[in-house]
């Protein structure tokens, strides 16, 4: 057979439009690729859901694949170790109750599983806005390539329909801001001072619905709601990548 | 257990130390972490083989991650799609012998099968200079921090010692340039046009030992030997990246 | 009737994939979008030709709209005049022979032009390679959107078919040394100094094709011959476009 | 007839400082060359009124060029569709009463209106302030080039009489912001959430003059009125710049 | 003897962690390495205290190495003149009671002092945050390197633990802000006009713990206090910090 | 008398651009406004010849206003004392036969000196280019707003007609430069090491008709020859812009 | 005479150090070389009295140079003109009242005059900060050199002391600014709408000292006091110049 | 005693402006502020020889600061440990032969060391050019302050003598390029392969004069002769520094 060069590209443009035309309007819009993200990604697919997960880096992964300061390894403790486990993670015990893990392979295994769950992911794209209508509700983002921002160009976005939406954008918690920025009822307190025990036991906390429609996770969710900081360890945010899936299993059976 | 902020800083700098220490000294060190790369280390790990893949950027996969025009799609042609399955990568026919896949899938699942492997991933990691002493072979790299170069500064790099080098860097082919710059004996042709066809036929012939110790991979072969260009048809870089491999692993039980 | 922001990303999309899909093979594709790139595409539309009009920048119009030193006005001599008339663009006499229009005018008049008589225009669109095979003549161009070259990303291109293209890229002659530089056997002389009076004689005897498949007109002509410097009067580069419509519609008859 | 630089060099500043003289001192001042900049500069010159529409950019279109996320098309919904009728603007209709065309063609065919009604285009121009004396109304601009912004240089500005000022600057609405920020009794709401169907059926209401002297257009409008998003449908736009030509008409009878 | 580049690699490296793991847990961290930092931790180490002088940049001395004006001297009072004698900093009398010295002299020969009394330097180390946890006291720093800052990479950080921690980032006074900035009570007043006597006769004054484990040095001590500013007169530098290390042993004795 | 800015406005364009169509067409340009081409212009335009200065900057001085390393004084020989005197710079003697100058006010009285004699400066203008016919001489340049190319946009130039032309640019001899790189027949052997005295004594010698048409004067004529260095020393700039209006006076009898 | 590179060095640096020893002690310092500072400048030297001019850029001459838009005149009104007459400019009526002059002479001829007054010039020099001590009023100046703010360095300033300081800044009043900014009992309004009629009268009453020992002249006097916008006419920039060194010379008088 | 701005302000400045009149002439002029150039500094002036360090950065110590890939220890081989000692620089033993110390202690006890043995340090000073008379050999040097280049400025530089040059800048090896490229006798062959070893032993052979009056060393001694790279070991450096000393002394005698 004849390789040729139109044949790869309708076929790349022929099936990526295909699924971006059908995943303007989904069940669940998944912002930012990192840990929590993506581990929601995971879970809320292999439900059966339909879930973007939307990401204006070109790669997924996010502060992940730097470790603590560029030693790629991060820090699991007892508590979520079965994440790892489920994700087929490999790790080692330094000392009893913290489990260190290559950074890489936790970026790749998360979204390997991701993948395999059905997950459909978006890179270099970025969420401008958000759709509230008179339901007072976030029932969509405003997105655009993220290279019309980098290369400060004005150009319109497009939009899509989602029943949940997920920020998890880390400390930015882009959404959120947004969401308050134009009047929304939410409050943004900011991240504290690093503690990381305490922002470990209340992370699962603050992973909840700050708005209607919205979910918050992993350090967005710390961000929202003025916790501490928590540094390296990563426990917390599989953790609630894994409650912000629940939440947004239940709300999507109310709807 | 209290989750302590000092054992999770030791818990990373020790283990990471650790592996650099003992990664000084390696079987094949990788440069470039795009899919020959990966696929490369990836098969090189699987024999038992102590492998290093090293990274400039701080994510691995390289311009994969972007499919062909920012639409995160890619094609594989009939010869290659055993590779996607031996990687576990899903695929849809489009025409008959183009197979289309996620191209953010494919980047995590040929990482997810490297780590599961053993190879040691260095992202962030600039290769700044190689080894090569009285025997006129390439015996080791000489790398730094990726942003120390990103920030402008001057600070002196390490070395570490390897076996076998694959430059595995793209188009740039970046080793190759380095030991021609220097005075090695090696002649770089450049990319020619555009010609998928002629490209992805000669890339397994162009995967060679092009200086003694020094095996060229994916787009970088077909850059050292002034073939044609390919576009994002990837089933000849993956296949290239398993040719490297079995190169490397003859070149290992010769010394 | 309800509007729906989601049927608008629909239509928008869905519109622009099956034209992309469609133009991956077209007759001729027309390189840069300024005053004999314009000319020529409109020329060639109105025979029913096939015709991409292909353009780096968002806006169509390149150089036309700044007139000269910023003062936007444009000189075309009586040669052309008959342009000006075709394209309904309103002018004065300054002296005998020297017409004087607006150049925004000139620019949205003959793209109205283009547009009307059905050329596709795809701005924002880079031109990284050309195809040429065996048969040794430009067969197609290898594109990518702008914005990822702007913001210094490394994405794989898509390629389209062209029967025949054309250089009209200004002074750059970007196409002509993309062949020159990848071995095609061109020379390309440079633009000399400032001589509006034999420029403009020479213009038409320097539109043509260059090398198999590739048609070089306006500046690029000029460019590749080693011709004078003409300066903000711009009948030769309408006169210029309008030799390569028909050298472009001999050459399409051919195959 | 032998061409010569110098006259045409003489002939292009000639010409354009003639018309600038003349320009000085204009009915209507529209300031951003968008899609109500154009509908409303057209509209008011084919009514005899001396019009100029000053742009910062060199090209005139503004965010249109783009389409949606840099696919070239737009949506214009039935009420404005006779609009496109006017302007001569192609169209497909996507679903029932979603119109889709081509952005390159709605730039060229309203600027092509907009010339041939005898709008004066000043582009590369950048409105530094406005004038204001003790009738407390806006009555002339504060112009410069915009290069010399471009370029971080300090040179005084040139000043234009103007009876009526219109804002179609996008969602920045720059005028208007410059009189609320020197004290004029102006509030400036800024743009809600996205909204497409909400946002295009209030558009209208906002087209209204703001200040004595300053009416807004397009998205500047409903950035001023605290008015929800739109996104990439251009039927309000069009019809606020015609809105806006009205007003402007009746405002100039008064005075 | 052999020189091998991977036992240089390794040496450099196994010494540096060792050293790092030690010091993740120390007694006195402190921030900027100027005058007062680098006298500060001379004097602390004299007395066999833990001490890591953490500076962002990659050379240590701060303002110190331009004198005044790029004229690299200094002038130093009286009443601090012996601690130039203790430095073993060369001088000479310009007026009575104005001591001028080389400003280069002065960096090195503090710094020398500091590394003979066994203060442990991380250079190119920023810090981003703070630990303060129940007891509501500044009981660790967050690090990084600061090329990660400098190359704009989002990169997790480590942490280190200090029983006491000084701030002597100059008029930045960086630590008291994060303080501040995170809800810490703290008041910063900001440096005022320039007046050297009354600058220099209060700053031991503003030298003191101005939250519980923080003591300010230097200009920040001054920043904090809302003191006038010095200029490039030495001595109230060189006593501020000399009072920090009297502070600072007195803390760690009450722990 | 009411003051009104439309009027303003109208007498500064009316004014200059009277001034730039009748220079259009001139007897001598003077490319570049540092200290030889200052003396040149002031010299020429003192015997009633029609001269234009040209000037990319905003500023005209050069590297004059800096004296030698910021310090804003200069040093003259005897022999080109009786210039300053010429000028109405006042001096002091340093050593017998080094007049020190402030730099400051030989700029301002050389400028003052050839406003006087009728001198017509374009500032912010850059020279793009030069016209050379069949008469293979310089006698035109091609100019354009040095802001056009600062702010990286493409604008067409605009051209003016020169009898006799001088490159007063420095080191860069810029004019120099464009006719050698262009195919003229004429050698830049760029400048040799500092040694002021010879540079000194041969500039006079190297102030010569290079190029039919073209005169270089002061570092620009060093340059071209390939003479030694000069430093802040300007004697000879003063002497060599003095032959350069020499040359020029007779050039233009002879035409 | 045998020229030598060592003499002109020490030439230049003793001759400039032993007027910057000189002038750390001066009369009157007037910060910003434009129309207004230099003028005030060349009114004071004239009178004997000690005046330095401190400009940050490298030339004098501030936004005059470029005229309005670019094109170098300036207008200036029937009160002023015998202050075109005192410094010699030439001038041409270009309606009754309304004289044009070249800015560029403008510039040449009032600095001109400021050197022979007696005025040193120091350009390249950053104000800082000021002087304020127990009398509560403006006693010296913070300097440094420009470039090193320009290279982002961190270096420490150098004092001058001045009996009355001038703002001559421009609408940044940046002299003003740092009083306010740093607690000085200082309202500054900013500048208003463009109304050049009625900026121009009001521009003497603003003139004037705005806090013990600083005075303020030109658009700083009108943006301090909320005074309308003026244009390129400069007529009250000259006049408010001359009161400035009016007011200067009373406050010299008092001490 | 009362602190005084004005007198702080004309101590430095009186001081060092006498130290810089002193120093245009001087014996050694010693470029580059790394190990081998603060060695032979202090090697030089222990000697009584007038010395002076020319460092082009803020900071002296070059690349030594940052040890190897930012972990500041360099390594020291036993032939260079006399030199350790000589300085007073701590250091451990890793392995036989391979002595560990602080890349910062290193710094601050050269450079102290160099300091009181009277070395004159003039940082942020760029060399721009060298004298070379009729005598054909380096004697003296062209300066000026970094930051002008830093601010792209242009400004002339000023001069200084020196009996003996020392070209200490490292791989850049600049003197010997200013000397290469304006034509002097001086092959540079640039750095090889890393190979630690021979680098090393070489390093003296290549410590020479390499035309006349300039002499070479440390990494521009190996840039110069083509030989090897070294990586993080330091020994070589502070004995080609050493033997750079011994070769000034000897050349100094000889005149």
């Amino acid at each position: 057979m004849e390789l040729d060069e139109v044949t790869i590209s309708r076929a790349i443009l022929s099936e990526q439009s295909r699924i971006m035309l059908d995943y303007f309007d989904l069940d669940c819009a998944i912002v930012g690729g990192g840990p929590s993200g993506i581990t929601c990604a995971a879970l809320l697919a292999e439900e059966g859901i339909k879930v973007a997960l939307i990401e204006k880096k070109l790669s997924i992964g996010g502060g992940m694949w730097g470790g603590g300061m560029m030693f790629p390894r991060i820090v699991v403790q007892e508590e979520a170790r079965r994440l790892l486990d489920h994700f087929g993670i490999k790790y080692t015990e330094y000392e009893k109750g913290y489990f260190v893990a290559s950074s890489v392979e936790a970026v790749s295994k998360t979204l390997a599983a991701a993948c395999d769950a059905g997950v459909e992911v978006f890179n270099l794209t970025t969420v401008e806005d958000v759709v509230v209508k008179e339901d007072k509700r976030v029932s969509g983002l405003v997105i655009n390539w993220s290279p019309v921002e980098m290369a400060g160009l004005h150009i319109d976005p497009l939009t899509l329909r989602s029943k949940v939406t997920i920020d998890a954008t880390g400390h930015d918690s882009t959404v959120a801001h947004m969401v308050r920025d134009k009047g929304g009822d939410l409050e943004i307190k900011g991240e504290g001072f690093m503690w990381a025990e305490k922002a470990e036991s209340n992370i699962l906390k603050h992973t909840k619905e700050v708005f209607p429609g919205l979910i918050v996770t992993g350090m967005a969710a710390n961000a929202v709601a003025g916790e501490n900081r928590m540094g390296p360890v990563f426990g917390g945010m599989l953790l609630s990548g894994e409650k912000a899936a629940l939440l947004a299993k239940e709300a999507l059976n109310l709807k």
